[in-house]
């Protein structure tokens, strides 16, 4: 399988292909991340640069998306996580609102094509935030495509859309109460007698003190976990154009995560960056397993 | 003022008082941060490299903890919020743990002094964390500490003790819930019809979609930052020893904060990281403000 252009592989391609196979050789020596997650920051600023519009500056980054995500499949990377559209980017020019939903749309559509890289790398496709903030063409194109590649089970593809952190975790918060509530778990008198911290961190480890506490909400660690839109958690986090911030994206599932944050603006985003994402994440894997077992 | 050491001052330190003040001139031509957050990361690791016991390296760590608050007051940071241990630092082993808790007991006793940082910096202590998780002797030295700096008012230290950023977020749902309890607002049938998103975003843009939707909980964003432990934000999370892992602390507090993961273990930390950190936030400075003033 190769790069999805839409067009037949040249011999430069060819070659490509050869030698990232020998390097994906090296790399899966050593263990591969599980989930990547990326924030794609810099499409703009990409524009202004190469003196484009808006529009052409993020078609160039949803071709480095597409060249991204085969590399990441090749790799053998199961769980990919985009930051699409924050919720806060509802706030920018209406004019480039319409511009980001059109090329989504349009780039939908072309996702839910037979040939796409989608079904040709076995993709399931999971468009996750507040989808109720969107219009409802763009709504039922993401139900659509999630609906397209259901039967896709190798790799899976988060993408979230009218998305925030903070936004997610009133989600969970949400969600877990009407479980509460639909299980008469609550409002008797809101109260909850006795619950030991060591069942809420949902670990059972001893070494942590019991902690004899009344509850009103009723509403744990564990809830709130399985409440969220993002599951697993990411083993790395790229944010490309050198900022490191987190911009209300994953920050719940991130606390245990490496994060990266290489100067390129995302359209500039190439193998080299992967293939240094990978490094690093093999370099810190045993101390990252063992405390992963420590926190179990 | 200066290092609070306990001793006289010599020559040397009078002249690097002298160098520092200079410096201080120069960066407070520009915007100085209001609030640092630090992850004291690699006490134990230097203690290994300097052949050391654990102990030792924890009193060194805490040396350069004064040595770095004292440089932040003399440069005008308002807040200092450190990371002084975690709910999971309670799985160390357990003579690890009782020895940290009584370094803590120490230093709290010795801060309580009337001669200390704390009152010569005009410093007031807010301990932040699951309290309820501590044994009682530092429990109650832990309120001594904020009863004793309470008048103090010019800066502000947070030390956050058996604390994670997951275990704050349950504590403030289960406030958040407390409050609607007790003013009635929910479990009446759970219900709270035709909440509008852009009031539970707390922004009242009305550039972000409106969102008709029922809450079972009740429970908004404005609710759960109001019952948030750490306030302010942070402008710049520092973690020491090159990780770049934020491990479950102050995830909801830093969507939109700078963070530096200088490669220093924590007693290593200098005059050099804290002036690299405040050029870092005042290139960034200008858009940040623009990116908070686009937010609100």
């Amino acid at each position: 399988m190769e790069i999805y252009t839409g067009q037949r592989p040249s011999v430069f391609k060819l070659f490509g292909k050869f030698m990232r196979k020998g390097l994906y050789r090296i790399l899966t020596q050593g263990p591969i991340p599980t989930h990547l997650a990326f924030i794609l920051d810099g499409n703009r600023r990409f524009a202004k640069k190469h003196k484009m519009n808006e529009a052409e500056g993020y078609k160039a980054g949803y071709l480095a998306l597409l060249k991204t995500l085969t590399y990441c499949y090749e790799l053998g990377v199961r769980y990919v996580t985009i930051y699409a559209f924050s919720i806060d980017n509802f706030r920018r020019q209406p004019q480039e609102v319409q511009c980001v939903m059109n090329l989504m749309m349009e780039k939908i559509e072309e996702i839910i094509v037979e040939e796409s890289i989608m079904n040709a790398y076995d993709v399931g496709v999971r468009i996750v935030g507040n989808l109720k903030l969107l219009d409802e063409p763009i709504r039922i194109a993401a139900e659509k495509i999630m609906r397209a590649t259901a039967n896709n089970s190798r790799f899976v593809l988060l993408i979230a859309i009218a998305y925030s952190s903070t936004d997610e975790i009133v989600h969970a918060v949400e969600e877990s109460s009407k479980d509460k509530l639909n299980s008469n778990e609550v409002c008797n008198n809101g109260i909850e007698a006795e619950q030991e911290f060591k069942e809420a961190n949902g670990t059972g480890n001893s070494v942590i003190p019991v902690q004899k506490t009344e509850s009103y909400s009723g509403i744990n660690l564990v809830d709130l976990e399985k409440n969220t839109y993002v599951n697993p958690y990411p083993d790395v986090l790229i944010r490309t154009s050198g900022l490191s911030r987190l911009s209300n994206y994953l920050l719940w599932q991130t606390s245990n995560c490496i994060l990266y944050s290489p100067f390129a603006l995302w359209p500039e985003i190439g193998l080299g960056h992967l293939v240094w994402t990978v490094m690093d994440f093999q370099r810190h894997h045993s101390y990252l397993k063992k405390h992963k077992e420590y926190l179990k």
